[in-house]
């Protein structure tokens, strides 16, 4: 999606290259990075290093409920959105990290261009999202004990254990192993827990229509540059359809 | 504004080629028609005909406290917006009536690939000032006298009286001149009241720097495809704005 819009204009300043990975060009690139990956939740850098080209971080997915935040990040330009971070995907609101002034401008310009501005209704709104889960824990209210990334990574963690036994009792398929990594904000180990299960059918058929007949929709492999042994599937659903997606996958029938 | 983002991004499909009124060209083309006029409030049609070409209707403000409504319109390609017709500019939302399928699911497909969709807080806040407008004259309340475009309307014409006593006191400069129209929306005639006033110095000066030694900040006719001499001048601020601005350009010293 990232090139859409330049390529839906055939834009006269760049286009879509392709696998990053299996990039053949010259030294004028620019290298889109997301870490944590999705589909598959892993930690990315950027494969053709860093002398020559440019490189934009897509870190949607650097939260402390998926991922161990391993200290301050320090990349030329970093993507963010409240979509990933709090659930809000509806708002359409991101910000930027940029190193360089000209570039900020560059991209200030782009919105002014694009839609003479970003909606305000959105930005009050996540603005004010924001503050409420900053102010949990800056000035922690002692009636409560909900901390946002605490409940969403005990969610996550719950889910991807009952993902994890359900996998592993059909013996049918598997998931990415993951290493725990210390992290910086909740200061203790912590493992990973993507947003997106990446699965992968162990027989090799295809997983998406495998999946079908189970009754689980899910998005095949061969849309991320994956073969159509591997299948999306999101871990953020509604707790009711988690509760149907784990029954449906460890039905034996 | 209108062609921004494909010359922006050097798009290979179109450009933009400048003023209708000037245009040499083959019959691939898409005229912009801005009527209401933006800066100088005039009903306008399409000026390279249209039997070539295609033609895209900027409504924006075809509303009746601006413009007396001459009934359903019946263009191929009509675009509207809260902005112009509540005020409400910053929610970014608009929409369009669009007579060709095929050509309504480009636009759709245009938005998902540029910003994967509208805010929705957006979308939900307009419907609802919509709805309330609508309501008040579906269902109006007999204790509240308040509808909106009359408020409107009522509001423009004290405004527009005001600056053209003022304008006829100073001699120095003109305002566009419009002939009542019988408006189906008030169902009688009614006069145009444009939301800007697009104001000729008639000394032929730089007329933004001759507003500025009154201390009235206006934008230069350059920026419109018009001489120095003009500037344009919003009706729409504030009540306590729109006094001093009075003020200013009345003032005899």
């Amino acid at each position: 999606m990232y090139s859409g819009i330049a390529d839906f204009f055939k834009s006269g300043l760049f286009h879509w290259a392709g696998d990053a990975t299996t990039f053949k060009g010259d030294d004028n690139f620019i290298e889109l990075v997301c870490s944590p990956n999705n589909p598959d939740g892993a930690t990315r850098d950027a494969v053709l290093g860093t002398h020559a080209g440019k490189r934009i971080h897509d870190m949607a997915y650097y939260r402390p409920q998926y991922s161990p935040m391993r200290g301050p990040a320090d990349h030329d330009v970093m993507l963010f959105t409240v979509s990933k971070a709090t659930g809000h995907a509806g708002t359409r609101i991101g910000w930027a990290v940029v190193k360089n002034k000209e570039v900020a401008q560059k991209m200030v310009k782009f919105i002014e261009m694009n839609s003479i501005g970003v909606s305000k209704d959105s930005q009050i709104r996540a603005a004010r999202i924001l503050k409420v889960i900053s102010d949990g824990y800056e000035f922690p209210d002692p009636e409560s004990t909900v901390r946002f990334f605490h409940f969403g990574r005990h969610l996550l963690a719950d889910r991807w254990q009952r993902l994890r036994q359900a996998v592993e009792a059909s013996g049918r398929f598997s998931l990415p192993q993951f290493s725990p990594e210390f992290c910086e904000f909740f200061k203790e180990h912590a493992e990973t827990y993507p947003g997106f299960a990446w699965v992968r059918c162990e027989e090799g058929q295809d997983c998406e229509a495998f999946f079908k007949t189970m009754k689980v929709l899910s998005r095949s492999g061969k849309h991320f540059g994956a073969g159509s042994n591997y299948v999306r599937i999101s871990m953020l659903d509604r707790d009711t359809n988690f509760d149907i997606f784990i029954k449906r996958i460890s039905s034996k029938d």
